[in-house]
């Protein structure tokens, strides 16, 4: 942990450049529009050490797998997300000495992440090892109104020379994956034309077939004047530039403005990727970068108005909530419907760009309360369109009669991970896509949902469930044997508490389910179990399951075991770990770390959070404070948990500090990982924290619940949340809550266990 | 389980080619001699299925590993045994049709592994595809007494046509390795050369520098002539050849004589190979293919003289045991120190020709009884040399105070395996490590090997188990947590009881050793200890374990437990389940076997094996009868150890029977993987069935013991053992057992718990 970036309500700062953090920096400073991202990689070249990135939304690539020790049933492929054409590059030369600010004497270098408009902004000044001195200024975003488009304005001022300056906009296709295996390429050359001031790329992927079309074009100015000087056209292998000289003058401005579309086949007809791409290059080009930024802030205004979240007194805080929230914006908007959210969103490659449970078990709970509800009904479809490929997979692993096992890592929906522990273990994430069902419908009351699309997704989870127990004879009871918990840190267990708890959970809400739709809409039922061909004798082998599901216990300590034998283990805290330790998973080698008592996230707690009605306050606080110790937090997906329990239980210097790790995890490093790429998913964990932890919010009923209490050194915080049409902003302060209802809409609220009715358009100040 | 190929004594006969068998029968008809190893591929052209294979000892490749899901604490490569150059090629043409037996009419097609003198012959019939028919016969061989040499006489006679064939010789170094990621390729060419009748090709690897020469010389005849015509010469990337056209007339006999020497740099400087290799071809040439074939002959009848085991009346056990024999021969002569044994020898690619457990736990019985001390000796040194590897590999684990953990697989002393369960996990290495240290000064007398060597490597490895286990508070004992066991269809497990007990009896065998010193050579202990930098309270830490280490059990069926909570688990027997299931790792995916009861190999069994002289004959009873029944020995390991356990107990049908399966694995292909390559290993744990467990072989207290059966069908079976300079024969009838004593050395023999003194050059016979 430590704190590099300067601390600012909307801007994410780096003041001086540290060469070691240069990749940290590029991902928490990546920008992107939920079709594309790009980390903040520079637009000139750069001898030091640098994560390369610019990634398209869908586009990726099904990396071999069958490695030596392939196991039978794994998928045939690792989803790797691609880095692709390199858009933003532009080679500068100074008297024939190339600008690189690994080279010469570097002064007031300056990088800002604007959050408020969505901008990049870099500054620096630079002796070169010619001597000359030159002032550089460089602004770019990804528009968050034209998909497409990414725009660039680069300023060069020479401070103590006259001379000639040369700059070579380019685009350069011949990337590569740090991640490929045996040095691999994934991107074949289709078409390319260098043209003055304009020029494109177009790719494709060596298998799947993805086309991608990168166009430029751009502007030269010196002194606020366009200039056009003759240009050198280059174009090699994957490769286009232009090469323009310019003779200036000390003081002299010399401006390039970079217009680039990038666009796949996944969108356009792949004969005329090129000719769209060219003009919604130039179109960006005419209306000219003031007027694109210009679009950028105002769409951004309109983003933090309805997601904002105002911290008042705590800078750190503010500056982390306010990150998490730009970094989901940008990577997923909701749009389109076949893409879904990678845990590093477009911050890097690591996880693949895929869709792991984090969406249904983090990423749901915040654009429930953050948007309209069709976007979290469209994450939901993405599962129910791919239960087909589900119940596949399961048969794979020898299921049969419709049971569905979901991937934990999927692009389309096939599983495209093979770590056996993950792939095949990790079962839980069948229990999160149920919840995330009755998620959405308790909080939006839409309960057309089940009848429609959710009832199929549950049955054939539930089937799952009821084939993956088994009957002990020793115990007498049903287990689950040979699990991976959230808690990965722990591999192959028996009787994971969690996981049996959410297999039972997941059964009781489909019998419930089923019993909804007997007695709302029979037909419909009868239509849905004729599909499914269910059998009658199903329910009672659920409800025998549900009844003598075993589940691990220590009546001494009053806690839930994590699993079985989970006592057998050294009990050392956390705290009593020399720090050179941890992370662990950087420090230990692998079977230590699965014999240890350390903890990677959340596991009985998660489920004490999703079932926290189940459960008594003591027993929540007595495994809090079991597993709180124990716990390492090297999944991002942990601390937001702990948070809300920590609220919950009314542990609040522990929730603080959790929100904290949380909310500022990129932005500090914690888990020393960060140059990777940033942790998107576990940002929806860190809105959680807030709203759901400190506010407490809940909705049971069909009624929504506040309970929210104040960090004590805060002088207020507000968030806003969509509630069934109503959109609130919700403002706590040491003395009041304050509601206001922004939209026509009358909405019933619980305020510290007393109702109020409030109007549309109208507020209401709770005291304290 | 199938019987392809025809019973015969001395045999392996293919009659009439199966193209679908041919992969298993490239492995089956394998030829080596300890240096080099040649699968069964065709010499001339074959466009059908074939795993082309031809390795040379200790020639490997350091494959990169750090794929995707690379874990903390792994080896940098897996190390992977390397195809080296095809040298038995010969491309033949009649009238410009190629000869490839997969085009055309086949006719009388036999292929034969001559396993008493030591060589493959293949003969056939072809009618063209152009009409001409031919008949050809190859015989080759790979030599055991000129290790770099293997020659091959090729026979090629028309048979309904005159016109002209074509002979092209050639030598190819385009090979891949099947088991290459990403079509990796592992050679880098040096120099070549083609010059009338003869040529080479002389390559490096490219990593670690292996350099390896292959070259060729032959000759021509035509009805026994010698001819010499033309030759056209051919150099390509890593490939040369000569090619002669022959016109020929019907009935004429043409042949080839080729005679090749394959050498590496790890035995000649690499400046030298050239001229070396040239010679040692030329020589094998000059002395001509039956001069070399009769030294052939005579060296296999050396072999089978001291390592034969005759069976009357039983010819399918007869030619298994054989086949056992002459694979083991084939793969290790003892002679190369550095060498060691690969699961496959030189049969395929697979487990990549690395040293495993598999060495100490099975092959170590076989050569002390069938070799001079020194070879088994030479094992055990293999594994001293690399106790400071083995350290250093701890270390990287976090044990430290110089604990040893042996690598599970490996070239050198390093790890060079990743898969966690195993690598990390399958810690039991160790002990059969030192077990093999007991095994050796127990069966040779040799206890100065303890203070000379093992005594270092004792204490490693009880150091390393002394950290490894933890204290459960819980229980109250010592638990080992997180290992797999032999049997690896369970993985990361909770006190396997195998591990548990070989863990204690490590510690105990160490204490016994140190105490052997005190009292026999306290100096040398005192320098040990010295260097070692033993403390005095290891040693009652090694007391508290072995007196409080936990051992699962079941009282109430009179069992140990595989592991904790192996009784959870659903109870199938493997005759219950249908046999479309088995092999169950070709048919259920990983996660479904690791959860289910069946075991891959003995686990608990192993433990009783190795450490019967601790448990009644009623505990070895009640544990084979519960665990037999539930193992489907997909390990080649395991049957061997169960018919030998069957023969303890009297189970004399099952022990026959599992005696079939070891000897028989790969000739029936009863695990369906012999395409693979051949179970070298295991064929010393078919020996030992026929010695330890029909036999009854023991030594205790310094005295031989046998307590032989005879399996019901049989008339006799006839063994040889070495023990204490003398060299037993030992054979079994219904009626007597004939001991024979074949050197001059005075031997003392318990035979069914009675004493007799057997002087050197002498025989007795025991009535039954």
């Amino acid at each position: 942990m430590e704190q590099y970036y300067k601390l600012d309500k909307w801007h994410i700062i780096e003041h001086g450049f540290n060469p070691q953090k240069n990749e940290i920096s590029e991902s928490v400073f990546s920008i992107g529009n939920g079709y594309m991202g790009q980390r903040a990689n520079f637009e000139e070249q750069y001898s030091g050490s640098s994560l390369q990135g610019s990634y398209l939304a869908g586009v990726y690539y099904p990396d071999k797998t069958r490695v030596g020790w392939w196991k039978n049933g794994y998928p045939s492929y690792f989803a790797k997300v691609l880095n692709s054409t390199n858009w933003i590059g532009i080679d500068i030369k100074i008297n024939d000495c190339i600008l690189d600010i690994a080279k010469g004497t570097l002064k007031d270098f300056k990088r800002v992440l604007n959050m408020k408009d969505g901008y990049l902004e870099r500054s620096f000044t630079l002796v070169l090892e010619n001597n000359n001195e030159i002032h550089v200024n460089s602004k770019r975003f990804i528009s968050m109104t034209r998909g497409e488009i990414g725009a660039i304005h680069y300023t060069i001022t020479p401070i103590n020379f006259s001379g000639e300056i040369t700059i070579s906009p380019y685009l350069d296709g011949n990337v590569k994956n740090t991640d490929a295996n045996y040095g691999e390429t994934f991107w074949d050359e289709i078409s390319k034309k260098a043209e003055p001031f304009e020029g494109y790329v177009m790719l494709k992927t060596k298998k799947l077939d993805f086309n991608i079309c990168t166009y430029m074009t751009y502007e030269l100015c010196k002194n606020g004047e366009i200039i056009t000087p003759n240009v050198e056209l280059l174009e090699k292998e994957k490769f286009i530039s232009n090469t323009a000289k310019i003779s200036c003058n000390k003081n002299d401005k010399i401006e390039i403005f970079k217009y680039v579309a990038n666009t796949s086949s996944r969108y356009y007809e792949k004969d005329e990727l090129v000719s769209i791409t060219r003009k919604l290059s130039i179109k960006a080009k005419n209306d000219g970068f003031v007027n694109l930024l210009e679009e950028q802030s105002n769409a951004w205004k309109d983003k933090w108005e309805e997601s904002d979240i105002v911290i008042e007194d705590d800078i750190a805080a503010q500056q982390g909530i306010r990150f998490n929230i730009f970094q989901l914006n940008q990577t997923y908007t909701g749009k389109d419907e076949r893409l879904n959210i990678g845990p590093k969103g477009f911050t890097g490659e690591k996880y693949g760009g895929s869709t792991y449970w984090d969406t249904e078990a983090y990423c749901i709970p915040f654009f429930l309360s953050t948007a309209e509800p069709n976007v979290s009904k469209n994450l939901l479809l993405y599962r129910y369109k791919q239960l087909n490929k589900a119940i596949g997979n399961a048969e794979k692993l020898g299921f049969s009669n419709g049971a569905a096992l979901y991937p934990m890592v999927t692009m389309n929906g096939e599983e495209c991970h093979n770590e056996w522990e993950i792939t095949f273990e990790e079962i839980h994430r069948n229990a999160a896509i149920a919840y995330a069902i009755y998620n959405y419908v308790n909080y939006t009351g839409d309960k057309t949902y089940i009848q429609e699309y959710g009832l199929e997704v549950l049955i054939a989870i539930s089937r799952f469930w009821a084939q993956r127990v088994n009957f002990s004879k020793q115990k007498n009871k049903y287990v689950i044997l040979g699990v991976t918990g959230p808690n990965e840190y722990e591999n192959n267990i028996n009787n994971n508490w969690y996981t049996n708890r959410m297999a039972s959970w997941t059964l009781e809400y489909t019998i419930k389910a089923i019993n909804y739709l007997k007695e709302s809409n029979p037909d419909r039922l009868m239509d849905i179990m004729k599909k499914v061909n269910f059998k009658d004798d199903e329910i009672s082998k659920w409800h025998d399951i549900i009844d003598n599901m075993y589940y691990p216990v220590c009546d001494k300590l009053g806690i839930f075991l994590q699993q079985e034998g989970y006592l057998d283990k050294e009990q050392i805290l956390v705290k009593d770990l020399d720090k050179s330790n941890l992370p662990l998973n950087q420090n230990w080698s692998w079977d230590r770390i699965l014999r240890s008592c350390f903890i990677k996230q959340a596991d009985v707690l998660q489920g004490l959070y999703f079932l926290e009605d189940e459960y008594d306050i003591n027993t929540i606080k007595n495994n809090f404070d079991f597993y709180e110790p124990r716990t390492v937090h090297e999944s991002s997906l942990s601390p937001c948990i702990h948070s809300i329990l920590a609220s919950k239980i009314g542990n609040h210097d522990k929730a603080y500090e959790m929100y904290l790790r949380t909310s500022r995890l990129d932005i500090d490093n914690y888990n020393n990982d960060t140059c990777d790429g940033c942790h998107i998913t576990s940002m929806a964990g860190t809105w959680m924290s807030i709203v759901h932890g400190f506010g407490g919010l809940r909705v049971r009923n069909n009624k929504l619940i506040l309970n929210p209490f104040i960090p004590e050194h805060w002088k207020s915080y507000s968030f806003k949340i969509r509630f069934r049409g109503a959109l609130l902003k919700i403002s706590i302060t040491n003395k009041y809550v304050n509601i206001s209802n922004e939209l026509n809409k009358d909405v019933i609220i619980e305020v510290y266990s007393k109702d109020y009715k409030l109007a549309g358009n109208s507020n209401i100040i709770i005291q304290r």
